[in-house]
């Protein structure tokens, strides 16, 4: 049974977690669990919102594969702790890394992507620079056993890309087909380079007064 | 304030509830709240994971957004209950009533869809037509207040769709590229036409197995 960790943390985007979570979910072998600092629900950024982290750090001890998803909270853990301790502690016995948005910002602080290339929300790649790390502007960035991903929405490229390697290409055709993900965004403003200037502009004006601000 | 109330039941699937709420919860003026028969955590379907509902059914009277998400646990539903009457009485007072993937089939129930325009998981548009439904094979579906997505990812694009209708074109721009909606799939198998034949015998096949299998 291949065990796949997503962490949770106060102020995550719930759309960072939920992506992966539901490419991997129904794969067979694949056992998905949230993991929190303690058990129980975990506040979404804006504290509208909750997952349920269903083990604690210390309930698991070993992850086939780690994702970390980004949001606001993201930058109280910048400084060390008992999340980043965690990640450290089960990279070092994964066979997958992985991250969406700006938790590659908390892989960076564990140590874990100095000198390699990754990826993280468009917004955040200057951040995630100053770590030493090669920034991509990828979807999604594989260097070894880390999977990095960009904003939000990524995490669910990232998570079929991944089931893929997890079990074969059919079985992730499957779960894209019963997760109909054919997507039809209603506007071409999903990127900094397609966006219209303007909102690209008020994008960059709203991250600058909360830096945290990328999810 | 416009209150947009996505509802939550056990067996419901992640992403339906999570892709609306993603592309709802920073719009200005607007408050999501994930609504339950019961406050406090509600499990997904196959028990892994669980969103929180913050209100109960009892607590919400009225809505100006009503959002019911699709997932295995809707099949408890289509024969009445506290979720279909809930449904039916917010429906009456919204602006705009909205379903994922079978939260179709919940909105059908609750005998607000007959004669008009819908859409649901490809899997279920059989089941959805037996309740008198123009069952139309598009992402997202309007008919008056009635907007009805296709499976799970599809509220992603629903949820982006009604934000301009909430708010205006730029803010709802916004919304995606915070998201970093740029979709990628690594495989072209997203829907029943273009994924290949063998990958959709397989997924028929396990349906056939589980009616409620349609996330």
């Amino acid at each position: 049974m291949v065990r796949a960790a997503i962490v949770l943390f106060e102020g995550v985007t719930l759309l960072d977690a939920v992506g992966p979570y539901e490419m991997w979910v129904g794969l067979p072998g694949v056992e998905v669990v949230f993991v929190a600092a303690e058990r129980g629900p975990v506040r979404a950024a804006g504290g509208r919102g909750a997952l349920v982290a269903d083990a604690s750090f210390a309930e698991v001890e070993r992850a086939d594969v780690v994702c970390v998803p980004g949001g606001p909270g993201q930058a109280r853990h910048m400084g060390g702790g008992s999340l980043v301790e965690w990640v450290r502690r089960v990279d070092a016995g994964s066979r997958w890394t992985t991250s969406v948005c700006t938790g590659s910002l908390i892989l960076a602080a564990a140590g874990l992507l100095e000198g390699r290339r990754a990826t993280t929300h468009w917004l955040a790649r200057g951040q995630l620079a100053r770590w030493g790390v090669f920034v991509v502007q990828e979807r999604v960035v594989f260097d070894g056993g880390y999977v990095t991903a960009a904003g939000v929405s990524a995490g669910i490229d990232m998570g079929l890309v991944l089931a893929e390697r997890l079990t074969d290409r059919r079985t992730a055709q499957l779960v894209q087909l019963a997760a109909e993900y054919d997507p039809r965004p209603p506007f071409d403003a999903g990127s900094e380079v397609t966006a219209p200037p303007e909102v690209v502009a008020a994008a960059r004006a709203r991250s600058r007064f909360s830096v945290e601000g990328a999810g």
